[in-house]
């Protein structure tokens, strides 16, 4: 088995993803989950050309991978002991740095304006002022593919003026993203052939014309030992090649499984599915339904014939088994295999069913009408159980809401400025008892939070007899989707709640109203919590 | 130049995707837009499987394009001139059918339970039958590629068995999705070495391995001369080969573009970006940033050192000119990029600013320090124009904000059901006059369309003598994003607007109160709207 090598940039190239902002306890997360994937190097962002990376080097945590520092070869006219932007890449303090420079002769003369010879000894400089430092280098020889093409003697002098300074790695980059599968395999083997090492070359690739995977796997058929790629194939225009697709090719699939290790296991394969949604949930983002492996239609069958062979063997209908993935098959509702997962869902949930009991159809049912409206029951376990209690006739009713009534100000204060304050009046009816409850939205420090917080806070002030429950629990999270484009838009709230027992809970709602959907899954959250507080007492 | 055909399955393969249900009249516009395209084969579905389907068959456009029916090929103990599954597929009235059938033992012993020379012969009789009636028959040879990985043998009879028969072409499918490009051509290689010529084979793949694209270019690089695939790369679980991506692909990209024609000229791959997002507006799903030569950030250059080399010269970061496929160069703010970058976003706007102004470096701490607090600018570039205006000095004010109030209110009505209604009061300062405009959430039926809602209606009321201006923007589009986790919770809020005019512009507003982060979006598409009649008047 020969050693395969992966590089994640999804902290660097990664965030040059349009709409993509990571902050720097983001990007904290993120190495934390790249490590627990096991890649071999995680590139951390570029020391000194952003506060948020240099704060990130400053910050990073200890990691099984190597940190890499990303930065430029340094300029011409300058040593680079010299070259100010080098030293804040070289004093991030990683074992490793990686440094792009140009190997196509037209970007050395028309985007930096030298001449050929001097971007060759730039190059060969920097990274032995690197060797020297004790760093492990790698060089990302910049437009490879497309240099190559103009003046291939060029190109490899470039990246053989990397090779014997010493760089440990010389990844060769399809920067434009425009060159395809063949082509990276031809070019790569006359690298080897031209004298560097396979076990010494790298591939970075972008999805432009949607290959940037193949053109990955290509360059591996070809020799290159290192991938270079991000989680969810984030990147600059269309993405990076996306190492949540590579790492079970590479694990899974033939002629990989057999011939290449990865730093990557078994058990971490399985994680694959939440390490993507947990990338998705940073961004705020939806996951890809489509997306290949760890998508929430990777699994699902769709077309009548195909579900029913499933149903023979899975085998007939899938590459590979979905659970290796920490993914699950997906089986149309209506059919027998529909009914055996929610019993699956159900008994999670403590509800043991027996098979053929009516509220299961009628459970499906709701669940697939509210779906069609906008609701997900995948991440709200909490207001999935309430509806199931509901059809089953096993949720107690705690109280009622009578109304309720949130109001909004922006004004000028005495001072002048501009400030807002919401102001939040619910009135419930507890075992029969009115109570009115009021709110505002001013925290301790008489900041505003807005009308949820003020709507939250009277919804759980006084629920009579049920309060001393309900004081321990709060909201720490609040994610907002409009699910629908356009003027008929629809909004989805989802609340993630908590208690002192270490009890973390999710429920939703969906209105046209942004406050009536988040009353909703406020009110989920409640009487989730009441619910739980009565099963455990009894 | 040799020729290529393109087979589109969006109406049948692209209907299993989950979540996509066409209408009749949904696949009949389809239909013209691949007509459009040039195409050489449309699928139009499986006549007699469901009522839609057949359906777009009796009221099917007349096409340059070859129209095809999807079936089976018939069942064991059955002829084909008496198996009514069949009999409704020829009935269909196309000039091309194209049946599937199985070539893998296991699925021919598994999931038919039939022998395997029973299999066979259904193949050539189905095939036989076609081809004795006038049409043109083509075979989908399912889990080809696992057939021949499992018995070559019998998976090559199979295949044989159609061309025997008169099968004009034999297609490869590639089901299941879990064949690596190289296997694929391997694969197509083995089989025109048994004696199938390449130009009656075509291939079948889907994206599973994200390898689609990739793996029907394997195959036509072994030889295959017809690519099946779909629009945006529908299809049954990870969808299909996505023809968008492969039609430039073919067109531009070499080895292809000098080795192949197809049916799609240059004016045609011009409406690519235009087809694409048709399709989305069809399904209502929100186009695909990243998606291939179509994706709004395809040509995005985010990174510094891209966009100022992009303004010396677009081939040094393009694969392709975006022109080529419709679609356009984007140089999207963000705290990545330089004062070129950021010049060349102004002169997009229509301000000139000399290299070195002072606004500049004001502007970009600006952007920096409000993306930092969770604006973004990448697309919101009417809240960006009036920031740099606001920086310049060029920004007339139009009215004042002097406050305003929202009322969200939810109680029963007399019928007993919980009902919702929302108010805004906004009171603004429009040339030394106040002005108090007030609105209620209810639209034209009745139904609750939330606070925003009612806010925006009353912001927009009585403008004075700007109100004409504004009287024909709506919103289009509302986003909504929480930018930190948790109970600091900032929301921020982008809106699309658009006039009778054409224009479209975007607006972002940031505030831990999501009303309030509303009111500034909404404040700046107003603003937008009013500077942009007050230029273009004067």
């Amino acid at each position: 088995m020969e050693r395969l090598y992966l590089y994640d940039t999804t902290l660097r190239d990664g965030q040059q993803t349009q709409g993509v902002q990571f902050s720097t306890d983001e990007k904290i997360r993120i190495a934390k989950m790249l490590d627990g994937l096991g890649v071999d190097y995680i590139e951390g962002g570029w020391p000194g050309a952003n506060p948020t990376d240099s704060a990130f080097f400053e910050a990073a945590p200890a990691t099984r991978a190597r940190m890499a520092a990303f930065g430029m070869t340094k300029r011409a006219g300058v040593s680079a002991e010299n070259d100010d932007v080098l030293a804040a890449v070289v004093n991030a303090g990683t074992g490793t740095v990686c440094l792009v420079g140009k190997t196509h002769d037209f970007h050395v003369t028309t985007a930096l304006g030298i001449t050929l010879d001097e971007n060759l000894e730039n190059i060969s400089r920097s990274v032995a002022h690197l060797v020297a430092l004790g760093h492990e280098a790698l060089f990302d020889a910049e437009h490879f593919f497309d240099g190559w093409k103009a003046n291939r003697t060029y190109a490899l002098a470039a990246v053989r003026a990397a090779h014997e300074a010493g760089a440990r790695w010389i990844v060769l980059c399809d920067t434009n993203g425009g060159t395809l599968p063949v082509q990276i395999g031809e070019i790569v083997a006359d690298v080897i052939a031209s004298g560097i090492p396979g076990d010494h070359l790298g591939i970075h690739t972008h999805n432009d014309t949607a290959n940037a995977v193949a053109g990955s796997l290509a360059a591996v058929d070809a020799g290159a030992r290192q991938i270079q790629g991000t989680l969810n194939g984030l990147g600059e225009r269309c993405g990076n090649a996306n190492l949540i697709t590579l790492i079970p090719t590479l694990l899974l699939k033939e002629p990989y499984a057999s011939r290449y290790e990865t730093g990557i296991d078994r058990g971490a394969l399985q994680s694959l599915v939440s390490v993507s949604r947990k990338l998705d949930d940073i961004l705020n983002r939806v996951p890809v339904r489509q997306a290949p492996f760890v998508g929430a239609s990777a699994f699902a069958h769709k077309a009548g014939l195909h579900a029913s062979a499933i149903l023979k063997d899975p085998a007939t209908y899938e590459h590979i088994d979905p659970a290796l993935v920490g993914n699950e098959r997906v089986i149309p509702m209506s059919n027998q295999a529909g009914q055996s997962n929610l019993r699956r869902r159900l008994a999670d949930a403590g509800l043991a069913v027996e098979k053929g009991h009516p509220a299961l159809a009628a459970i499906l049912n709701e669940v697939k009408a509210r779906e069609d409206r906008g609701y997900t029951y995948d991440s709200a376990q909490a207001s999935f159980e309430l509806l199931a209690r509901r059809e089953l006739g096993l949720l107690p009713q705690f109280f009622e809401v009578e109304r309720y009534r949130v109001t909004i100000e922006r004004r000028r204060n005495l001072a002048g400025q501009m400030v807002s304050l919401s102001e939040a009046v619910v009135v419930l009816n507890v075992e029969g008892e009115k109570r009115l409850s009021v709110s505002e939205s001013l925290d301790e420090t008489g900041a505003d939070r807005g009308p949820i917080n003020a709507l939250s806070k009277a919804l759980a002030k006084d629920l009579g007899r049920y309060q001393e429950i309900i004081d321990d629990m709060r909201l720490v999270d609040f994610k907002v989707r409009i699910t629908q484009g356009g003027t008929e838009a629809v909004t989805r709230v989802i609340i993630d709640s908590e208690d002192d027992a270490g009890h973390r809970w999710s429920s939703v709602g969906v209105s046209a109203n942004i406050v009536d959907a988040s009353f909703e899954a406020l009110l989920d959250a409640v009487i989730w919590k009441l619910l739980h507080a009565t099963l455990s007492a009894s």
